[in-house]
């Protein structure tokens, strides 16, 4: 350690050498190692290995090496079918459990379809028809065995916006409609599209933390929306934002509220929410919640039949169109300014739906512990939206809550879609006539009760706990869905989660470095105050690449703890510093600019008459420093294996512990 | 090295803690340090620093410290306007070299001015009218000494190609016009709002190679353009892509060229060549090149006024308007749609030239070792763009080469650029009639010859040489620009640059590491080959920050790696790893994303009977992991303070260098 700089010497080898060795510590390993210098890949070579690592990571090709050609063709069909791969090893066992919990999310899944319609504007049995076609193919396609599609809250409510600010769907349904399917079609190219392509990865920008908020604001947005159908109440606004619903509620208080529809109403909301708690304090009776939806409708669509409750205000469901989907294939606008418009919507409904199934699916295989390749399920879950679009579906997606039933009930495969979609189908061309009689009031009831489940105080209070920033952008969302729109929480989300991003590229943080006493290692002062300041040194570590976003402030910032140090030494009469060691651990890549910015910082300290060294660069980093002369400049003996090493060279000797 | 795990025993305090020492290695310190973990700070204490080191890391406001009201007030006033600061030690030795650069760098800009004008499809008179009143209140305001004030050729294209798509300058001059000033207005309006907001950062994402590429390919249009006059064509496309242009000029070969006009524009064009190199070769005589395009505009005038050569048909300024500048405060539209046009094109061009501005007083800014604040000059450049809006005057910037000139000739304060502004009021009042034979051939010899200087092969030698990605950025940018136009060659610069960060943070890299033979130090194995790694143990470093955008793919990454490595094991029959260290020093933040995918991690590694440990992890990482309770969830004894230690603990030793 407290070697003199005579004692090492200025090296004479053309090449960059450390010495790990310290004589004073009388280690009696003595090692030299240089600071590895990779030989410069090729262009070519660099490009295809990026390309690798941003589209190919998980290898998905990995299987098919050394294959015979027939072999490849049956493993290829096996990538697209999965359905293929785990239908040939299926048995009665897992039948049990696939129909128990098929059935399960069926009776889960029909009240809500209707309810769920109604939040895009939709006739319910849209919400129906979009609960057959879409979990057929997924079925065939998916590879997640849990994961429950149809349409959801969230998504629902977004689409309906979307569209209400292009059609009114009062005014012009037909045409509503038609926009709706012209925007299901572009969502499911837009995510098979990402599929194909392997840009998968663009979902990953919307934080997890911004999508919790965004869940939160929409499910007390929806919540809120119901209050129309729990209340009886009239006139209500289109808005969805909490002040005018607020508005719509107390200013239909004296007229607007009918008590049956009330009584009706809550009744059921207090049954479902019993249900719910009753399943959370007892796992066993976790079929208790999920049966307790199609029973409160049963129930208060035979009571409404029998009191003739609808004579007296009590709003009910009316109509729902008997038989299964009719092909939409001629309702699409392939061509006109609809098209562009169905694209937009579809493309910004689609990735969130997108980043909802991919959480579910991703969720439940870490369970399981199996991989999900997430490419691959966003062909599928595109597939299944196209072929929805042409068969009058709306756009469907993986369902938290009905997911997290159908794997509490012990589905096994994507056998238990099938069940539900059969069941469904049934419905539709049985049992829907049925349905006339079922009180709005219950519908709203439970899509209360189901999206509250979507509200995650826990992982709110995690945020809070662990992370103020991403606290931050899921308040942002939160409250931006709730006092503006779905919309721009959606955007404040996204534009929050790139804010964080770029703010971490821009403003790195940066550490002075002391020793930690009777030992070798330099550690943060302020994650470490027993590390200890070396005598006329100043080692600052920079923890981030450094790129033309921040090379400027990087420079900036070490020169300003410079005249920081400089300062307080002043004030303590200490020694001043005159070697500046900059820990390059952490400095992951350079670029031109970042490169450019160190021949700026070596230039002011030349001035000073303070001299430079680097610690520790990276492989990307001394490849670039070499191809840039910027080695040569500062002089190869300035480059260091570890801070230690550096130190030593300059024949500083940390202050010993007192 | 080679201690075993019960030589340590399970650590019984409830702190993280790690032993440095080593007994196998007769290392006779022995200290025993904690991985430091940080109080954690209040939200608003955070929320605080934050935004100090976003927006205030040069302390701007350090001088006013301590000092009384009445300092403050005159602190304040010298910090806008810098001349009351640097004009108390003003002297006649100043006064002479900034007269003589002043008077050079008005030689230069003149004929440029009237060039540069028509590039922004204006007349002549506007281009000497940006170099009269910006120039004064930059001198007033700016920090920059050796900045030369007016407009430059690639701001005057760009502004040029936005403003026509808008409005024909042939059909609608006025409107034209009015459209220029209103955009100059915001521009100064965004820049100096950006410097007033200290949000001065966001042209730091523009790159500098981008901006290589774009001003290269701003450059190459220009000159191509200039084809026009320097042919003397007659018919030209008003389109900028190289192959339009080029279509243009085969197109007139045979029957639009005009001999008088080549023979003028040539030999004006080889004598500004020859007169750069001659002031390149010897730097002694760098007033030639300085003086040589005055030069040529007097004995080119004189030679047309005495051959009558406009009669033969080349092609004459023939009529600038005398007198300074009218006031153009009425002409702006500040209601209407254009208002809104003018806001964006203002926006593009004044963050363009902005950009240009910023890098040039960076540079010589380092180059006389003062520091600028970036900010201060934006509130100087966006205050000097607002006053010329309302006085008859286009977006003013820094040029480039009349910068180069100004140091060169000596300057020493902003005094060059009142002087040059003089100088110009002085032509505008006095000599404009004189320019009446001036021909238009000579004009695109100079801007050809000054554009010529905005390539800059050098740096694009250098980024192919020392960063592939930022040579692609800047060869996209490029060939945006010629076989585009300018927006697109803009637009793909900045796509570019953003496309780098996002890929950064979207895909770091991972490295295995292993032991440097004979010493404590763990290693890329990639980067030192002779590294060894430790049997049973998978040491993995990952180069990032671990956040939402990346948390997955690190996990997937890690354990990609530990599939790879137990498949060579297996092959080589060596023992199968038992241990995975994560190497954390460069994890410089994490989010709750981040600590999901390190509890999936850790189920994982749990299910295979493996074993995780964490080395190293900086203070925010620490603070977050015990706010996650991951750390309890893990053990507090699998957190390390060095790889070593971790290794130790795991009862891991290092296979000896043969």
């Amino acid at each position: 350690m407290g070697r003199s700089v005579s004692d090492v010497g200025e090296p004479k080898e053309s090449d960059i050498v450390s010495h790990t060795s310290s004589h004073r510590q009388r280690d009696n390993v003595k090692a030299v190692h240089k600071v590895g210098l990779p030989t410069r890949k090729k262009l070519g070579t660099e490009f295809k290995e990026t390309v690798k690592e941003t589209f190919f990571h998980d290898d998905p090709l990995r299987p098919f090496k050394g294959q015979s050609k027939g072999k490849k063709v049956l493993l290829g069909l096996r990538a697209v079918f999965p359905i293929l791969e785990w239908g040939r090893r299926y048995n009665f066992s897992k039948f049990r459990g696939d129909l128990i919990a098929g059935l399960t999310i069926a009776s889960l899944c029909i009240p809500q379809d209707i309810g769920y319609a109604k939040l895009a504007n939709l006739e319910p049995q849209y919400g129906l028809y979009t609960s057959f076609v879409p979990p057929l193919i997924y079925a065939a396609m998916g590879s997640s065995s849990e994961i429950a599609i149809g349409p959801v809250a969230v998504v629902s409510l977004l689409l309906g916006t979307l569209l209400r600010d292009e059609i009114d769907p009062d005014k012009h349904p037909t045409e509503y409609r038609r926009l709706a399917f012209t925007a299901t079609f572009f969502a499911g190219v837009v995510q098979a599209g990402l599929g194909l392509f392997r840009l998968g990865f663009v979902i990953e920008f919307l934080s997890h933390a911004a999508i919790v908020g965004f869940m939160a604001g929409a499910a007390v947005t929806i919540a809120l929306q119901q209050l129309k159908g729990l209340l009886g109440i009239g006139k209500f606004t289109k808005k969805t934002d909490i002040i005018r619903v607020m508005q719509s509620v107390w200013g239909a208080v004296h007229h607007g509220w009918n008590w049956q529809t009330i009584l009706i109403g809550l009744s059921c909301l207090a049954f479902l929410l019993v249900a719910k708690y009753i399943g959370k304090r007892n796992k066993r009776l976790f079929w208790v919640p999920a049966i307790a939806p199609l029973l409160t409708v049963i129930l208060s669509t035979f009571f409404v039949y029998i009191t003739r409750a609808d004579k007296k205000g009590v709003a009910i469901v009316n109509h729902i169109r008997k038989g299964v989907n009719p092909s939409s294939a001629d309702k699409i606008y392939w061509t006109g300014s609809y098209t562009q418009t169905g694209f937009k919507i579809g493309l910004v409904a689609g990735l969130v739906a997108l980043t909802e199934a991919v959480a579910i699916g991703r969720t439940f295989a870490a369970m399981r512990d199996y991989h999900l390749d997430g490419n691959k399920e966003m062909v599928a879950l595109g597939t299944m939206n196209i072929i929805g679009s042409l068969t009058s579906c709306y756009i469907a997606t993986g369902s938290f809550s009905r997911s997290a039933v159908n794997f509490m009930t012990g589905c096994r495969t994507a056998v238990s879609n099938i069940i539900m979609s059969l069941v469904v189908v049934l419905t539709l061309e049985v049992i829907t006539p049925l349905f006339k009689y079922t009180p709005n009031a219950v519908l709203a009831a439970i899509i209360i009760n189901a999206v509250l489940g979507l509200i995650d105080f826990e992982a709110v209070v995690k945020l809070w706990k662990v992370d103020t920033f991403d606290f931050l952008a899921c308040m942002g969302a939160f409250f931006g869905v709730i006092f503006v729109s779905v919309e721009i929480g959606l955007l404040i989300a996204v534009a929050i989660s790139f804010a964080k991003i770029l703010l971490q590229v821009t403003r790195p943080r940066t550490a002075l470095l002391g020793n930690l006493p009777g030992t070798n290692i330099y550690r943060n002062v302020e994650q470490y105050p027993e590390a200890t300041k070396v005598p006329g040194v100043m080692v600052v570590r920079v923890d981030s690449a450094i790129y033309f976003s921040n090379s400027n402030y990087v420079k900036d910032r070490i020169l300003r703890w410079l005249i920081d140090e400089q300062e307080k030494l002043e004030e303590n009469k200490l020694p001043k510093i005159n070697f500046v060691i900059v820990e390059m651990s952490p400095v992951i890549n350079i670029d031109t600019s970042g490169i450019h910015a160190l021949e700026d910082l070596y230039k002011s300290l030349q001035k000073k008459g303070i001299q430079l060294a680097l610690a520790n660069p990276g492989e990307q980093v001394v490849a670039k420093l070499h191809a840039a002369d910027f080695i040569e400049r500062i002089g190869q003996d300035k480059i260091f294996l570890t801070v230690k090493d550096a130190v030593a060279a300059f024949g500083g000797k940390p202050v010993p512990s007192v």
